[in-house]
Order: structure tokens, then sequence, then C-alpha cells
């Protein structure tokens, strides 16, 4: 039986963040997301079918809202963003990388 | 807004496991469990009706099947198990607690 770490950073891991599915996409996603400095693209803003519960389990992080509002995010911080509620990442610490858990699905 | 932590230990933890949904239960658990040492009662076997994705955030411990595999279990590690397989938890640490992060749904 094969055991995968949710610690574990894979060695290829460059400039890009690094995106994989825990399980095949049922309708729900399990995803696991390594950041290791990025933000999002100066005025993107997520806007996503599905309500997502995020859960950062090592790093530091900050996410925005368009009407201004932040959230500094630490290791074991976690929050539901709804179903298109826009939201952006600021900020995503490189040292440690970050890894987030993302739930997404039809969660409320 | 309110951000909860993974990794925050209730301060009335005592002798019992400690669970917590994370969000309201509509066809998806999501659930932190913290184990202070606790084990399956002698003879149990969990038999759940939904596939359960665990994962251990902290500590370690040790699975087990009927058919007499184990499993042990550390930091990050997670694991599938499907609906209807039966399980038991052989062993949890105390110190550090662990703490477990479980999903509860159809998930395959």
């Amino acid at each position: 039986m094969m055991v995968m770490n949710l610690f574990d950073i894979p060695g290829h891991l460059r400039d890009k963040e690094f995106f994989e599915s825990l399980l095949p996409d049922r309708g729900i996603l399990i995803e696991r997301i390594i950041s290791t400095g990025q933000a999002s693209p100066t005025g993107f803003w997520y806007d996503q079918d599905r309500d997502e519960l995020v859960m950062l389990l090592q790093g530091e992080a900050q996410l925005a809202w368009p009407e201004g509002r932040t959230l500094s995010m630490g290791r074991g911080d976690w929050l539901l963003i709804p179903a298109h509620e826009r939201h952006r990442v600021e900020r995503t610490s490189s040292d440690p990388p970050c890894i987030w858990l993302a739930i997404h699905g039809q969660l409320t």
C-alpha cells in the first residue's frame, strides 16, 4: 500500500506553483498546492463555481477580496470561500514553501 | 472574519478523543480529530457507509485491517479508506497529540 505525504515537496519544484489532486474529481476535488512566492496575476480574481475550504498546512500567505479586505494566513489556518466569492492570492512565502490543501465542492 | 487553526489544541482536552466538524455535514463531512493515546476498543472495527480520506497532520499512529495488515502513519501521511473497508486504530501518540483531518463522502 502506497502512502503519500502532504508535506513532501517535489524535487522538480521551480518557479511554478505545483498542483495535484489527491483523488480523481468526482464532484469533490481535494487538491494540494505548493506555492513558492507566487501571487495571483495583477487584476486577476478567482471566481469559482464551487465552494472551497482552503487550509494552509505550512508557510505564510495573504489573501485579498475586491472590497479591500485582506487576510494573513499562517500554518494551520483555514477558511471557507463560498462559490463565486471573488478573491485573490496576494502573497505566498517561499521559505518555507506554502503547502495548501483545498477542498472544492458543494460544501454549504 | 474568524479564522480557525488546524493545529490548535483545545485546552480542555483530557482522556477523550476530540472531534469537530469544520463545516456542517451536507453530504461531505470534514472532520478534525485529536487523539491522545486512544485506540479503537478491542475487537471493534470501523465499517463506514462513506469513503474516508484520512490525513495525519501531526503525531504518529497505527491502523490495522482484519486480514492482519497494519500501517504506521507519521506526520503528513494520508490514505483513502473506501466505504465498508473495515479497519481500526491500533495506536495513537499522545506526545505530540495526533491531529487528524478526515473527509467522509462519496470520493471514489
